[in-house]
């Protein structure tokens, strides 16, 4: 009996909070947010994005042609953590406090009854940013808040899109990894994949590209900085430079293609 | 040199012919269509669509409503192969075959000038049949006609949506594995993965379900079926039925919360 009735509770109180909306807006070509995704965003009164300190943003500057001006907007500036930190100081304890501090912001605003939309690039549930105010405001097996997650269009499928390349048939398996892991896991779990993606790549790129070549991968694998976004750019693998691979680039490996 | 030139006569003959277009509608509720899939579904003269014999299929379902009289419907329908079949008949010529002719239809309409939409639920490239005619059509290394591949949300994303699952964390790996798999290599590759989303379950729910009790992932483990569309169900897994799990089925297996 108690779980319907503290549920009915939830529900009664959310009739006067506002609601959390996290918004995939998709992988930076404006026109891959979803119909769903933009009207929710126009009808919410407060519009939060994550942004590194003195940048616009990618995902406020997909969206941002679609704002009023009665609409608020609410940057969720990264801490800048590229000095050494001494103990008991941390990476994973400032962008914890961070997260903290964030989702009270934004837990404010909900309380006074106005939704908030955080537009998330890609998609909210793939690795991105709003995972960890959607656990902290949202969490399914405790909320503290009404929530709604409009999935978008990853980058990695944006990517696969802009390469003509198609990713996974049939019964194959897809591996998506990061390039921050060791290169012999790297290697490990490649070797073992119909097919991947390998996203983070950045300082990445010179280990990834090792290890390609290393199993034999490195004439299916293809590559984009910034796909489907204005700035897109479609490198041959070989003719990459490492120091300069950024942060938004992929590589894909498709699957091999079945006949059908 | 020549490969510039052959680009360039590409492109003059593109001009009269129509282009082929790989639209993603996204997992299925309609307004999870991006705007730009909107856009070029609603110019296209031919829309094209895989559908089972007698059914009027999702993908089409999805998009109907924003189609004019003045647009040609061209269904693509699935031959049955719920028959036995003997040597030298096989379930993979039949459907090599199939997909040749609707290749060949398409490539009609292309010739004749038309741009060709193929609708494709979730995504085109990711376990989509639309893969089967860019192959033959569009092909990377040898296109025969010009393709433009609209990126969708697939259903692993409007899957992990709906549940409030956020799917995977920072550096985590995520396999994408079928059910279809044999049941120990579906067991090693899940005790390997960070996070995990199992599709094409159907038949294969039992076995899937057992290998996720085998490795004490059962408890993480949730299931929704036809994620996003009216007659989605989110069941707990130890109460599905495996003779009534759909085919548009999946199971997700969230990566472990990072504290962030």
């Amino acid at each position: 009996m108690s779980e319907p009735q503290s549920e009915r509770q939830n529900e009664n109180q959310g009739a006067a909070r506002g609601r959390l909306l996290g918004l995939g807006v998709g992988p930076g070509d404006p026109e891959l947010i979803t119909v769903k995704a933009l009207r929710l965003l126009k009808s919410a009164p407060v519009v939060a994005y994550f942004v590194a300190k003195g940048k616009k943003g990618n995902a406020f500057g997909i969206i941002e042609a679609h704002l009023t001006d009665a609409q608020l907007r609410l940057p969720l500036v990264y801490p800048v953590t590229t000095e050494a930190l001494e103990p008991p100081l941390s990476y994973e304890a400032i962008i914890a406090d961070f997260y903290d501090t964030a989702a009270e912001v934004i837990a404010g605003h909900l309380d006074a009854g106005r939704d908030v939309a955080v537009i998330c690039e890609g998609d909210p549930f793939f690795y991105g940013s709003y995972m960890y105010l959607h656990d902290r405001l949202a969490d399914r097996l405790a909320p503290r808040f009404e929530a709604e997650v409009v999935p978008g269009v990853c980058s990695m499928l944006g990517g696969a899109a802009v390469l003509g390349a198609p990713l996974v048939y049939r019964n194959q398996t897809l591996s998506v990894l990061s390039g921050v892991l060791p290169e012999a896991e790297l290697k490990r779990r490649l070797a073992d994949a119909d097919a991947a993606v390998i996203m983070k790549l950045g300082r990445n790129f010179d280990k990834v590209r090792r290890v390609l070549d290393e199993l034999g991968l490195a004439k299916r694998a293809l590559y984009v900085e910034r796909a489907t976004m204005a700035s897109e750019r479609i490198v041959p693998l070989a003719e990459v430079d490492p120091m300069a691979s950024p942060y938004f680039s992929l590589l894909v490996v498709p699957g091999e293609k079945w006949q059908g």
